[in-house]
């Protein structure tokens, strides 16, 4: 019950971001979007920090999910996380809304505390896939942090142009993929 | 004088969007700011909106500028392009104050427009030294256009690492340099 309001609230959090934007948002629109009352959302969250810090938590957790693979083969965990960031999310508000988390970062330690996470957990899953496919003589030999690098780079490009240059996330996803076919000799898509 | 009072009141927005961030500039701050009565302001721009997009006028035309290369050797031009874009600006905050305006892109045409630009120059002088080096025999022969994708979106992601995780240009520097190196078979600042 507890987790329920909270996760209500969270979930409440996301859609008034996309609909109203960060500087309009405000708990009495969370409260309106949630169905409860403020001192509700007030008792769970002190502050629009807090609530938002817990929408990114959510994000972080959401993501990590994503990117859990069943195969063992190093290709398809490589797959799975170029589908988990180039599938577009349901609300195409989402990114625009996070873009402005993203920019308010430097006014906000507890921003940028959870985007660094979400950045090194996706350059940990490339660097490790990519030296467990060179081990395993599927990818060419390489140094996987400079791969790694590469992605995290060329993701918050992509996300960036779409936001900024109203560019959808195609164009990025083939420079990934050109990238990783070049430098790996692995196309991928065509593995596994 | 007309001009001088116009470029006075675009530096002063400049500051003050560096200053108080998007949400928080008004232009009775701007009047202040340039020592100009509000009066003045609005005489030579009607909104904020109007304001910004003379501000990126303006940093379009700067790009460019910085981006005039006397020589003709493709790869004098490419690390032009590599310094003007990654040479850190005198004032820190201007990347964080750009990020806010890229953030609001969607809601407003006539900033995208302008980061369009921004981003259609950029990727023709690369296109274009890219091809010419090819011609000239110094460069592998490559996809132009796809070096140009490759660099516009690591630039982009470069700019977005800065701002949400407070990380310096140099190591996007370096994936961009290194993805020249591997693709074109040229080191960059090691030629001409």
């Amino acid at each position: 019950m507890e987790t329920e309001t909270t996760d209500t609230i969270i979930r409440a959090t996301g859609r008034c971001l996309c609909e109203y934007g960060y500087a309009d948002l405000t708990m009495q629109r969370i409260a309106e979007e949630s169905s409860l009352t403020t001192a509700a959302i007030h008792y769970h969250f002190d502050t629009k920090e807090e609530l938002l810090n817990a929408l990114l938590d959510d994000l972080v957790d959401r993501f990590e999910r994503k990117l859990a693979c069943e195969s063992d083969d190093p290709r398809d965990q490589l797959v799975v996380l170029l589908d988990a960031v180039f599938t577009p999310s349901n609300a195409d508000e989402f990114p625009v809304a996070l873009m402005e988390l993203k920019a308010q970062a430097p006014y906000h330690d507890s921003y940028r505390k959870r985007f660094g996470e979400l950045d090194e957990t996706l350059r940990t899953v490339v660097e490790d896939a990519v030296d467990a496919g060179i081990e395993a003589g599927y990818f060419d030999a390489v140094d996987a942090a400079e791969v790694a690098r590469f992605v995290g780079t060329a993701i918050n490009g992509g996300h960036l142009r779409m936001v900024a240059l109203g560019q959808d996330s195609t164009e990025t996803r083939q420079v990934v993929e050109k990238y990783l076919e070049t430098r790996l000799g692995w196309k991928p898509g065509a593995s596994a």
